[in-house]
């Protein structure tokens, strides 16, 4: 493509995006297609000479979109946020058009060394801990996943339990790692793929009104593991449940972990971001005090294209023991001089993007004060819509709701439990299949209820009005 | 951002794009910095205010530019290529306009769907077996990098050789992995990540001429294995090793995995794309008899922007076996139904971008014929470059060369060997401080060698010609 046609083409996908933002709230949310309609309208094979960049665009109008759940939209409450902004596309567009390969410091200096002060500045703004800071022990790094986090946090915590023992010999005991029941699903993914098992992750018990993890529970069964001769490893505490938005009491976890030598890893892909927020820094209370790892999302509610998860670590030579393998073809005296970051070895490729610049275009285009007053919106029209809730005796909310995801059911007060559960979700299932609106749903001790999570930056006090009419409208005359 | 200032900023920074594309040849290829140089130059914390776009851009020339090794240089001959194109470019930048989430099906059928249509179409372009394809029990998927690529791999082999024992109770016993002493080191970083660990990596022996595994020594480390009670579980053959581009024989390792009943697993991450090409597909011998999996890289030779690796496997069960947790809140009718395909239980990560859509791009802006003439013009340069290495007495080829990377070293006839290497390392150091061009080294049977690797979409006969001229140049005068 040559430069001249690629401006023409920059210029008609940035048209494109832009009207498509514009419009999309004409769209149905959730896509309205069966398993391989899409495929179905796709060549069944390669073209074998060249075809004009229109011929992409008009497939994509007339192929693509009618198969897209749109999580730009302002309806979209399923699931977290994706959140997505102008600065960062713009910053994604400027990392693919560098074309630049970050592996190594050597491999391009800027990409490295933006990243570190990116994250550090975010560090700064939620006002995480100085050991997280780069200027010391510890240090942050952007991911691509709240996954991968939970994984390199287990990876850095079975070096440190095994004294570097497994990443030689691979696991040679049982290390076991412990888990609410509302942590996320990733925990025991990670635990999968780091050789440790499934069997090996302990599930710890919830207070059953606010799903936070019970410390005293989580005490017993580690005493229960060193008994039986097992080696506790890791504790995953949550800020910000994925189901209900729970918040883990990280200060009454820590000192359990302290006792006993634990790694106490922070997820907060969701909530963490929040922190930027003084009367919301409360989320995490207790990580300065003992979190060794913390990961946040800015993709899911700061306004960053995925992919962006922010993981700090306090003593970054724990990760880099279990991650850092040196060929021969990658030495360079940059390296040598153990005066650079290759952030290679925090993280499981070796290849990344030049992800930072998006986390700086976005920090730089809101400035900290866009960037609370973006959270604060959400976390407004959240408890307007669970005053809502609250205020009609149809429904009930079924947890705590500090942030921008409010639970609640309809009572089927004359339904059993099984047939209740079963109602809301064909409730859920007619809301979803309408395209008004996007909700995902939890369960609950037993309980099934739907969850509206408000982040998408384009949401409006208009969109929450419209989607609680509808939920009001599709429940059956009493 | 507004519409109309993402409209507007949009085309400066396409416009930013395709100016530092037509200029890049004027830079050094290699940052001029040194370490801290370009985090003492930002501020050390995040603005309170808002700041204009305009100031993100002056700073990405001022500060950013200068700490920039600049992959899309034609004369970046270093590791091996980072492909870019303005159909990738674009499509990331799609990909980013959408936002959308692809971890199951329903979160995006299109964002599914194309991927696998779009991987499918680059199975039948490299001609590679019919059990990689979507259509029966197998099928592909776009990975971030090789690395994880290798890590799924392995973790499938080990639900296969464990019958799933590892995914529930952790790694139990030895597992052995074989490499050769020319993989990739990825490999290694696999087994570490996944419980197997580094000490149970065999290390097979290698031709000393071709630097292809010896299946001779393969069989050997086998059998001591299975001796000794381990349960070898996967062997990694490359198709073009890192530092050399040797092909591993495929067709004599397999014999011997299926005999032992081991999981053959072929990373081709910068070579596999070559077997679009008809010419070049006996780098892929042995693949279609015997191959349990096998990726391959269009973010490096391919035209498309990193990340896009293509992965594919024979038994996409034994993958989801290993990946997939389903928690309540990812329950949904479409998955259910066993008709659709989730990425989510084919990768590490939870969420993933659209990646399919610049892969989509690359392949319908240039047709098969030019996906084609891309690689064999590369290979022409390469072929051509050996030749005036082989012409002059002063250096020497080291290797077999049959793709577009070429290692050679000055002969220094009148060192001895460890002075040789000196002045060879000496040499590579100036060359890459000159800025004029960035070349990488390896070594092989104690010699340390030059790599010339081409695949720049930007490089062509003159810049190879520079960069032959500047190597001659740089010997000391006889």
């Amino acid at each position: 493509m040559s430069s001249a046609e690629f401006r023409a083409h920059g210029r008609q996908v940035v048209d494109w995006i832009a009207d498509y933002l514009e419009t999309i709230e004409t769209r149905p949310v959730r896509a309205q297609v069966a398993p391989g309609d899409i495929a179905a309208q796709l060549p069944g094979h390669p073209p074998e000479q060249p075809e004009p960049f229109a011929a992409v665009l008009a497939d994509l109008d007339r192929i693509v979109l009618p198969g897209i759940t749109h999580w730009q939209h302002p309806r979209h409450f399923a699931y977290f946020p994706a959140n997505s902004s102008g600065p960062a596309i713009l910053g994604e567009l400027l990392s693919a058009g560098l074309g630049v390969q970050g592996m190594l410091w050597i491999t391009s200096p800027a990409c490295t060394e933006l990243e570190t002060v990116v994250v550090d500045w975010l560090a700064e703004l939620m006002d995480l801990p100085a050991r997280f800071r780069s200027a010391g022990a510890g240090g942050g790094v952007i991911q691509d996943s709240a996954s991968s986090a939970n994984l390199v946090a287990l990876l850095a915590a079975l070096q440190r339990a095994s004294a570097g023992a497994v990443t030689a010999g691979g696991i040679q005991r049982r290390h076991t790692v412990y888990v609410s029941s509302q942590t996320h699903s990733s925990m025991e993914k990670a635990a999968r793929i780091a050789g440790v098992g499934a069997d090996n992750v302990r599930v710890v018990g919830v207070d059953p009104v606010t799903q936070a993890m019970d410390p005293t529970h989580l005490r017993r069964l580690i005493e229960a593991d060193v008994e039986a001769g097992a080696l506790p490893t890791m504790v995953c505490a949550t800020v910000g449940t994925t189901a209900t938005t729970a918040i883990d009491p990280v200060g009454e976890i820590g000192p359990v972990c302290r006792e006993f030598g634990i790694w106490l890893h922070v997820d907060a892909a969701y909530a963490g971001v929040a922190a930027i927020c003084s009367e919301l820094r409360w989320i995490n209370d207790g990580v300065a005090g003992y979190a060794d790892s913390y990961c946040t999302d800015p993709h899911k509610w700061l306004l960053t294209n995925f992919d962006c998860t922010a993981f700090w670590v306090a003593d970054r030579a724990e990760l880099t023991g279990a991650l850092s393998v040196l060929p021969e073809y990658l030495r360079n005296q940059a390296s040598e001089s153990g005066t650079v970051l290759d952030y290679r070895d925090w993280q499981v490729p070796l290849g990344r993007r030049f992800r930072a610049l998006k986390l700086w275009a976005v920090i730089r285009w809101y400035g900290a004060a866009g960037l609370r007053s973006h959270i604060r919106g959400h976390v407004g029209l959240a408890q307007e819509f669970a005053s809502w809730v609250a205020a009609d005796p149809r429904f009930e909310i079924v947890t705590p709701h500090p942030l921008s995801l409010v639970c609640f059911r309809p009572l089927w007060t004359e339904l059993p439990v099984d047939a209740a559960n079963q109602a809301t979700m064909s409730l859920l299932e007619e809301l979803n299949a309408s395209g008004e609106l996007f909700l995902t749903h939890c369960s609950m001790n037993g309980v099934v209820a739907l969850r509206l999570a408000i982040g998408a930056p384009s949401t409006e006090h208009r969109h929450v009005e419209q989607a609680w009419r509808a939920i009001q409208a599709a429940l059956p005359p009493t």
